[in-house]
């Protein structure tokens, strides 16, 4: 069934992205994952081809794009050859970071930061989550108090998506510790303010060219002038960015199902056992029959979320649905494609095998799937 | 998130089906359900009411109005009602038997049928599978000889919807024993042909009001008038009619499973046990939450076959994927409502446990959803 | 792999439970489901073959044998021809509620009660759950009031398993309103206590021979002999007697899924399609295989908790798991065993048919399935 | 309840074994790891302490046990502290190579390895599984051909666990190209043999102390008397052996599924979100009494299939039933474990991560379920 989301402005960024893709990322992809960590010269490469960027107003250097369906194709392109990692790192500045400077920043700070993220001369990146709290953003201890024209930071900072490449962190903070919900704000740090230092790269699963880290903040001191949004209003912010988060995840979880499926596909259909193609044996094919049928209904509700944000109308609710509901997909797909590799299976030096470890942090970033789930069943049976 | 499937033509034409349902169908539904038969004047109510009979052309009486959008709407407010068993009577006529009179007739037949049908004057069923056959068409063993101007049909077929009551009976036979899937002929077997005989009506799990039966021939004499198609092309012709069938099924049980998710949603907001709604235990609301999402989810990729059909180009495989994916979640969300309905779900008199035995067969008749993903994974396996 | 749990006096008693079976239960099966009642004849002939009453002491009549695994070979003969209205009664009796006559009984209400029960001429039943209450012990609301030598019960009880024909119905109330689980005691009510009435018979979806009904107690008197325990001691005793109840409804679900198991087994060997059994396909065997692994599993734990039941080492949370792994995977082999079976597995003729109906509320009675995770949950993650 | 498996004996065993895992393996797990490789002077401490050998015959240095279940204390143990890997060499040589050695050999053949193997001296390895052939062992390639006192073998293996440490190799080969299944047998391949070459370590996604690694052959001089069994036997052998591996595999992932779930349930008890302990929510308190549950029906059916085992009495079926059912439970508590920890189960720093990675290769080797399932399902559908 055709998806008709696309149009042929879309399928021609395609062509782009795939060259993209194909000259600038697979060849380096391994060596990537070995230093654990994506050259930055990546950003600034994508930024020239027109592949990141997009969004930003074209008087500050960007396409002036916001249509989702473009970082989709981004998405697609880069799960066909398994670059997990360099997706998160491009997603978390240009799906996740990127809203809050557009969308909360004064004339100013636009001036200040927009060109240097349009032309992927900064690498953004979002602290909320603290080694304490983890999808609890009411759990937050990180503080900032004013003195002067600054505010002074304190606090620590856990699994921080290019937290250690990031030249400017969006970090939520308590700027009224009494005030509850009410008493967060969000502040622009910057990469060489003092009192801001890198943790140690975190041992991951998967994700090895992702340089997540932790971040501490000792009396990091912060310009006034980097306070993002109202003071106080940090939560409502992260809140009103949260469903594009949200939507972004279970974009790129639905591309790299679709991959994964791909390489599985191709797999059993060259592979022999018992004298014949593993394709060929029953239980294949239905579980085949089965991951393709629920990744074209899936598929079919993305593409209806994608279309609903362009439009201002995704909501926190179906959001948080497609978040869990791809990532779960993804995961399931991988697994069982990874099992049908046999001893291959196993390998990383399989594609499938480092999607299966790549992936399985999808259920659990960006708000695990149980508060998904929350998030859903609270709004069902709230009294009407 | 809207579904934005239907226009105001839709919604208009729901706002009639919802008059008539609650006029016609729901004081009448548990008298039907316990004489194991709907009422046939209900065809013609629903022919004047302009809720069946739609898609006959205007010159045939009838509404020439083929968009199966209309279709989803009179499925999902008798499903609002539990009307399981009048909505498939309905449905085996207008979405499963009408494409035959429509599509494979002549015009002389068309002027002999078409009005009858339009008015609900004339019901209509089909009869393909066989004790001994099941799924598999190939195995049909009921035959046709000519002699003279007649046919003379011998044979049993079981499983028919409509079986006590229909005045017109599409009856696959072969024709040609020789020729394989090349032998297999459509009739139109009319009430009152000789040799041609009901059976009992089968004792079902659910579907109570639905009059379900083994039809018999004995040299049957069906005149060579009432040969559908073309001779020896029965097997195409039923190949064709296919997908139209199974996305039909797969629109009644995602109707059905968004009834039964309503009825639990209403019933765990007000049942209480250990002082509070049952809705407030966190196991229920992610229950809700989960389901909820796979409604959603579901509907997303009905909608999209249903206009992919609209449009000539729903294929047999996606079909085939609609069907069991829809009739899955039919019975896990019927399944686990029950289950919330704790031990009142156990009671007929409550629409979940009726919902739960009339949506037991969805996932067995019109290809059982072991043959869907037969046919979906043969697609995907052949070699490109 | 050899059970190895029966002995050769187990064995014996199979022989003589399978004629019992054979003669008495099998030829009238159909008879009682119709007439909503297995004739109470069927009890003395139970008793007068030594099927039921064994573990009345034999000065009272019975034969002194508390061995579970006696029970559980009449479970499974039962189970064998898809008699669960009768294993449902009958367990009613000796599993259920006849602990409460042999371990909180007086002298004198043995010499009353248990003679009657040994022989059959009394069929006894629980009444604990109320239409506003369900699985929730506490919320009950039926009283008792103390006037004289008697009581005066008021309120009504629902869900009651021999509703219609119990002589015996041990009943809990709320004798003391201001002491919340301390208030509650048990009574027996006798047949023909003034102003205790039998509602309807409910309509099930299954266990059509069961007379399940509500029962209604509008200042019924109960004489204070009948007093079952200590006076506010009801919680207390429910309790106690919970493991073993919940083991019974786990060995009737091990049993029914054996069978159900076994009634596949024969069909898809049997059946065929595509010109080979259903059983040659792959799709079948595995799902075969799955769910033979599953019984085999699940077996071995219900042994596991027979022999510590026999030990009095049987503790809550181990019975809560017997209960909802066993009521799970009966409902999951029926289904599955349904579906194989095609079309013929939604007609009632067929054994599978009913099993499914049947089995459907073994989930939800003796506690539901949550309520067991309940349980189960709450004891580990308890501070230890 | 309690398992009733062990005796005084095993658990004096088990302190013996605890002792050992603390002192031996747990301070250098993690070197281990990241040399890719256990030091071989393990399995020398090991046999000194008794922990393996054990069913070596006395006359040649070892316990004369063949008791299972000391092997079983064994693997909780190590499963205990996560080491996988040590897990694994262990067992491979303990549970799987060793039964050749005790049970294939001559005499002189005994004299020769037991003692080394019975003090841990030798290594032992078992090389079936060939690039191109996976689980289908009838679809292997290597040959050996007879040249005077010895056999030239050529072809490879691959995914050969102990394959770098391995000082003697069962190799399974064609001896009989012409033969089918009865060409095949068994040789001994010692370290130094002429033409036979270590190929790389592979990369895996887990047990990174693990030696995997595949084997060539090239003209490799075997002789004669390395033939172990009959000549054209090795197929028959290999199939008597396998119930014993599958058990054993079934046996570690019980005991890492344990442990896994012990972790977790640490973890859920002291972490909090929204100020109160994970394992306060519902969810989690439901997600760990299915789990909980889900362990002690496994463990009581891998119990009964222990004490099989050492009575002779396993089938191949029922290891079979064992292996798949075990490996699935792991595999769904691991991962179950690690999203209920969060984003610190995505960190290989827990040991819920590494046991994720470590557990995945246990549905696929020994036999991947796949084949599990085809031999419990061939066997049930046999025509009886």
């Amino acid at each position: 069934m055709e998806r008709n989301l696309y149009t042929s402005d879309h399928e021609a960024f395609r062509d782009s992205v795939r060259k993209f893709v194909e000259r600038e990322v697979a060849p380096r992809l391994r060596e990537w994952e070995e230093q654990r960590l994506v050259d930055r010269r990546l950003w600034q490469v994508a930024a020239r081809q027109g592949i990141i960027g997009l969004a930003v107003p074209e008087e500050h250097g960007g396409g002036d794009e916001r249509d989702i369906r473009f970082r989709a194709v981004v998405m697609e392109e880069l799960a066909a050859i398994g670059a997990a990692s360099v997706q998160l790192g491009l997603s978390l500045t240009e799906d996740i970071a990127m809203p809050y400077f557009l969308d909360l920043t004064t004339e100013e700070q636009k001036r200040r930061w927009l060109p240097g993220l349009a032309a992927g001369e900064l690498i953004s990146a979002i602290a909320m989550t603290e080694p304490e709290a983890g999808s609890d953003l009411q759990g937050m201890r990180t503080t900032a108090v004013r003195e002067g024209d600054h505010w002074l930071l304190n606090g620590a900072k856990t699994f921080i998506t290019n937290g250690i490449q990031a030249d400017l962190v969006v970090v939520a903070v308590r700027t009224d510790p009494s005030a509850g919900s009410k008493g967060i704000s969000l502040f622009v740090v910057e990469r060489d303010t003092p009192g801001f230092a890198r943790g140690r790269k975190l041992e991951k699963i998967g994700l090895h060219g992702q340089d997540t880290a932790e971040l501490f903040f000792r009396d990091a001191r912060v310009p006034a002038a980097n306070l993002l949004g109202e003071l106080g209003g940090g939560l409502r912010s992260l809140i009103r960015c949260l469903p594009r988060e949200r939507l972004a995840i279970a974009m790129s979880a639905q591309a790299a199902a679709e991959a994964a499926f791909g390489w599985t596909l191709e797999y059993v259909r060259e592979r022999k056992a018992f004298g014949q193609p593993i394709a060929s044996f029953q239980n294949t094919a239905f579980t085949l029959a089965e991951l393709r049928t629920a990744l074209d209904v899936s598929q079919a509700f993305i593409d209806r979320a994608m279309l609903a944000l362009n439009d201002g109308r995704l909501t926190v609710e179906d959001a948080a649905k497609a978040k869990w509901w791809a990532t779960e997909l993804q995961q399931r797909v991988t697994d069982r494609g990874l099992q049908l590799h046999g001893g291959y299976g196993y390998m990383t030096e399989y594609p499938i095998a480092r999607a299966f470890l790549d992936g399985r942090v999808q259920s659990i970033y960006g708000g695990t799937n149980e508060i998904m789930k929350e998030i859903i069943g609270r709004q069902l049976i709230r009294p009407s």
